[in-house]
């Protein structure tokens, strides 16, 4: 019983005040299937070139990941570059070099097909359609998308989401594709589009989780020092849906408990507060579920009253 | 057993996208006392002119709070107007005629300086200073402070806060006095100058409590609509100190519980959530400790994982 995600695998370039990095593993699929890798086995639906290296292949294999959906085609790996703000609050893209990514197709190997669980990383509407396409059986099904997808495709988003169970954005997002300011309000709009959970990211404050019944809410984590964000909402949402694939949910046999899905946002806030320790996805080089388990019970200690 | 509050009292003019009031009552320390005396008994020491209404006196009269240093002197009560943005994170203030808050000079009634909780409101910190030194004994004492007094009073404040037990400032605020951005370290910094309960108010995304071991985090309360946020820092802080004089916290009696301190974040909260429902002092007509408490159960809820 897998997960299965996906979405881009890549090579970054990383600026923050902190550091630099020319050319580092990256993209939305990879950092979703490690983080995700520590509750559930994953099975990843990406592409890559023939310049991707073979020890980002190893990293990937070492978590346990299913490889077999990783598309190797002639020619460069999507390669993204980024400078963040001093605050690194903002971040500006230097460079989007598509390369192979611009051709990706998901085409699921048949074993995939039977699998419950899907998180669709941040690509075109159509691209993720035709993967829940592929997946008629699955159990619990979303992803995530921004707000080029919804600003120029929206019908196209829209026909999408409807058929997903949850949908993971950030609040300038469920804004925009909501039309509403109000967290709250633009949430019920939201779940009117399909998703039935809907989680809103908000960076240093945390998270909010909303559901017909009511919402949860989490504050986020006080790092000692954030190296590099890129990744963490991804992180976030391997967390959230790796947990939640980890305790079996299946929403077809009745409305989910808040309390699970509550400890799911806090996971992934554990997972998106530990990639921005280290630069690209270096913490999950080291990183242990004992970690994982200790920083949440962290999470438990500085919210209970 | 009281909690003496000490601080402005005076009339608001206040526009925001909801509506816009010429003159009603405010002041920091109105707000204060009104949130604080849901939980505890409440004396105050402030200063109006002879226009102050009746009603005004009634209502908190009607909450049992002693008006006994409430100083009445020939002139026009203080008053400040402004306009909120459309999002009502800012506000540009229209108007401040001190009046007679100019000649404001604390001084205690006889039975008000054997209390053991004191809440100093926005004031000068030399006022602040005068009112710690009339109350020796007492067990728990701290305020707020903002912006102007830590930039242009700088060493005058730092002398006042070194004897505080709390101080309650908004996140700029505390990054504005350590002069550190990391607000964990900003907290331990501001900690080191005096006060060793350290609460920091982040507006809707909520409030974080530091103490020297740890600190406890809440998000905000999602409110169906914010009428008028003026006031709800000084609620927050009223019902903050309120519920802790009640439950007769003594640091003497070494360091206090932090699943307590939690608990007086979360009043002091909702006690803020309450305030932004309508313009002004207007939700503390028909409040009730019930409502409250039921509040506070939503805070559980929503929190809980």
């Amino acid at each position: 019983m897998s997960l299965v995600v996906v979405g881009s695998v890549a090579y970054d370039g990383v600026e923050t005040p902190h550091g630099k990095v020319d050319r580092m593993l990256g993209g939305a699929c990879t950092y979703i299937s490690l983080a995700a890798s520590y509750f559930t086995p994953v099975k990843i639906v990406a592409i890559v070139g023939d310049d991707f290296d073979q020890q980002d292949y190893d990293l990937l294999a070492s978590r346990g990941i299913d490889l077999s959906g990783l598309e190797r085609v002639p020619g460069k790996t999507f390669f993204w570059a980024g400078v963040y703000s001093e605050d690194m609050n903002d971040r500006t893209t230097l460079q989007t070099d598509l390369n192979v990514f611009a051709g990706f197709n998901p085409k699921l190997p048949e074993h995939y097909r039977t699998q419950p669980y899907v998180l669709l990383g941040n690509i075109q509407p159509a691209l993720q359609h035709s993967v829940k396409q592929q997946m008629k059986g699955a159990k619990f099904l979303g992803g995530d998308t921004m707000n080029f997808w919804i600003n120029d495709f929206r019908s196209e988003l829209l026909d999408t989401i409807r058929h997903w169970d949850f949908l993971l954005i950030n609040d300038s997002e469920a804004r925009l594709l909501s039309g509403v300011n109000h967290l709250g309000r633009a949430a019920e709009k939201i779940m009117e589009m399909g998703p039935k959970t809907l989680i809103i990211k908000r960076g240093e404050y945390g998270a909010m989780l909303f559901h017909p019944n009511g919402y949860f809410s989490v504050p986020g984590y006080l790092l000692d020092e954030v190296q590099d964000p890129t990744g963490a909402g991804d992180c976030f949402a391997g967390g959230f849906t790796g947990y939640l694939a980890e305790q079996g949910v299946d929403p077809s046999n009745g409305p989910i408990d808040q309390r699970l899905l509550g400890r799911a946002v806090v996971y992934g806030s554990v997972m998106g507060s530990f990639c921005c320790e280290r630069f690209g996805v270096d913490r999950f080089r080291s990183l242990t579920r004992e970690d994982i388990e200790k920083r949440f019970e962290e999470f438990r200690n500085f919210t209970s009253f």
